[in-house]
This record gives C-alpha cells, sequence and structure tokens, in this order.
C-alpha cells in the first residue's frame, strides 16, 4: 500500500536505552522534521539537546517508567510497534512495511535492541547498505531514514518553505515543561518521586561528552 | 526509472565548504554504508574521523584545489552533479530523479550551497519535510538520506550480514595515505605546496570542538 488512501497515521519515537543522550537531541530535530507527534523516552528522561537547534521546543516528549506502560499506551493508541533492527525477519525500510500508525523502537548504539525489547515489536525494519566499511549506521541516521519513508508512506503534508529553509513555527513562549505530556496524577507522583531520587543519584553522567550545558532539558524538570 | 536495467552506476560526495569538519567523519560512516565510490574533497582537505567508526579507513578520498577540477574529473567519468539543496526545481529525493552515476554536492551546514556551486550541479535534490520544528536536517543525515536512495535506485547489491550487524571488510593493512588518490605528478607538487601553506598557517581549527585528536586523520599527509 503506497500512498493510498491517506488516513490520519502518526509516528512515534521510542528511545529506551539510548547509550549517548546527545543522540537524542539531533535525533528530536529529525523527529520534528518528519512530523513525529512524540518521542517517548522510557526509564531515564534526561537527555542532552545538544544537536536539537532548537527543535526540542516544537517536539512533545513524553516518558514512561517501564516498556510495558509504553507499550499499553501506544496499544491503547492502535499504534504498531516497528523495531528499527537488522532482525531474520526484518524487512527492508524503503519497501515500506507500515500499515498504520507506528511507533519506532530504537535500539540501544552499541548493542541494538534487547530481547526484551524485541518481544514487544509487531514487526522490524532495517535499512540496506551497501558498502562494507561500517556495521552499522550511527543511531539518528538510521532512525531519519526510517521517519523520513514513514512520513513518506503516511502522505504526511510537505511542510512550506521560503527560499532555500522550510519554515519553522515560533516557538511556543512557555515551552518548558509544557511539552511533556503526563497522563495522570498516579504519573505526576511518580514522576516527583523519580526526580527526588534522580536529584539524590546525581542527574548527569560525568563523561564530559555532552556539550552544550545550556541546553540541558533538566529545566523540564522545574 | 526505478531499478530497471542495472547498469554499474556510482556514487560520489563532494564535500566543498563543510564548516564541522567532524561531520565529515559521521558523512564517510554513512558513505562507505551506501556503497559511496570515493568522497571528493574540495579545497581544504583535513577532516575530523570523529563519528566514523573506522570506516575511513575503507573509503577513497580524493582531493582538489578548486570545484572547477573536481567538476572536470567528474564529467570525465560521466556522473551528473547533484545538489543537495532545496531550490525552486529540486525534486523531492524520493522521486529518485536520477540518471546515471551521480556526485553529490553537499551545502554548508548554515548557508546551503553557494551561487558558484549551484553553477556546476546538473540537478537538485531536497527532503521533503512534514513537520515545524526545524528549517533544516543535519548534513550528515540529509546526506544519508540521499546515498540510501540512490542506492536502492541504483540497485546497488546488499551487503551480507551477520546476526544483526552487516559485515564489515578486513582493514586495509597499510591504510595511511594509500586511500587518498591522488592522478597526477602537478596534482602532487601542488600538494606538498599545500601542505607546506597549511603548517605554515597552523591546520586544524582552535574551536575546540573537534573531539577524538587521536583520530585526526593528518597522518594521511606523512
Amino acid at each position: 500500500m503506497e500512498n493510498g488512501e491517506k488516513k490520519n497515521y502518526e509516528s512515534y519515537v521510542v528511545v529506551h536505552n539510548i547509550a549517548k543522550r546527545h543522540n537524542v537531541g539531533t535525533l528530536a530535530r529529525s523527529a520534528t522534521a518528519f512530523g513525529v507527534s512524540e518521542l517517548i523516552l522510557v526509564g531515564r528522561r534526561d537527555f542532552n539537546a545538544f544537536g536539537s537547534h532548537g527543535s526540542t521546543s516544537h517536539l512533545r516528549f513524553r516518558h514512561f517508567h517501564s516498556l510495558t506502560l509504553a507499550c499499553s499506551f501506544l496499544k491503547e493508541r492502535d499504534c504498531d510497534i516497528c523495531g528499527v533492527e537488522i532482525t531474520d525477519n526484518a524487512v527492508a525500510v524503503n519497501e515500506h512495511p507500515f500499515r498504520k500508525s507506528t511507533a519506532f523502537l530504537l535500539g540501544n548504539e552499541g548493542t541494538g535492541l534487547s530481547a526484551k525489547e524485541c518481544e514487544i515489536c509487531d514487526f522490524f525494519v532495517y535499512i540496506p547498505q551497501f558498502g562494507c566499511g561500517t556495521a552499522s549506521l550511527n543511531v539518528t541516521v538510521a532512525a531519519s531514514i526510517v521517519l523520513h519513508h514513514f512520513g513518506v508512506w503516511a502522505g504526511f503534508s510537505e511542510r512550506s518553505r521560503e527560499g532555500n529553509k522550510f519554515l519553522v513555527a515560533e516557538k511556543p513562549i512557555n515551552q518548558m515543561r509544557r511539552n511533556y505530556c503526563t497522563e495522570t496524577a498516579a504519573s505526576v507522583i511518580e514522576e516527583r518521586k523519580l526526580k527526588r531520587e534522580s536529584a539524590a543519584i546525581g542527574f548527569f553522567d560525568e563523561s564530559g561528552k555532552d556539550e552544550a550545558a545550556p541546553n540541558l532539558l533538566d529545566t523540564l524538570f522545574d
């Protein structure tokens, strides 16, 4: 089915176990470019917005403490969960094996999707490679290619352009916390608990790899 | 023409004026993943291999001092030159407006392709965006999407896989200098001249943005 009847399909990105949190920043930039509805963080919800070019303020974020909760949420919305991983039964992404709204689950940069992560996937896509020099793609590059294909398949409306740039919407005035969606009182309580724990264990790692400290989205936690 | 008769098409990437040289490292990783024949650097030939994951040793590099020289080389090889830029007459890359072997000219991250760069292009492709949060994509992400589409169009053979990784070839034993192609005695002389000049003006910038110093490919200059 290629651009048949254009329903209001949506795409989601699920980030469970990304090792390098600055990858989430560049991922957010591509996610908003390709019309992703929400970026869903599972487990740790801190990340580094380096590379996002301000796009994080235009993207809705959602957080779950476990993959099971994220999965329930997506199933309630009638989403397929698509693992981006080279598995035996994975389909080349350019074949567009999509059926409806889809959440893309990205593997860890080094180890890919775990067995537990694979279990919640309805199907898998991979990106064919043609050269001999690398075993895999950068996680943001892989996600971007997949999201681009989904947008083409789903018939998303193309964003207006001005000159050689796509038009960027005005920044939401009150962007702090607002674009983190929380559903229930229980989740707010759990979130506060997590916040206290996070404060206790120290929030950001000390590797020195995460640049651009002023962009850190810890302010989301008010 | 979608995967018609499969000729031996080739793809090239031309890097003229990339501002952030660490982008060349991640670009090299995608280039080798998508079967690019050569990465052609015009003007400055120093770059940072951070993000390449070792793939630079599997990729052929070529250097020209001017865009005109690079253009002549590509025309001798009967290549189209395709600008990756949002111009009025650019075609969406997913429509595969390719005809034969193609060299992809990438614009500077901030300013895109200059008028002079656009002049040598036979046609342009752009990547449709569907969301409101960013004016453009990261240069490596954009290049990767384009190279992926070209590989699909050209019918490049898919690389073998083992488990959930594509197989990586063995590293060439003597990788220094070897994968830089130089054509003529004149170019070697000009290269040495450039090297002296570069040594005089200081080779790498001082922004501190380029990490992973041990990976710097200045050793290519022996």
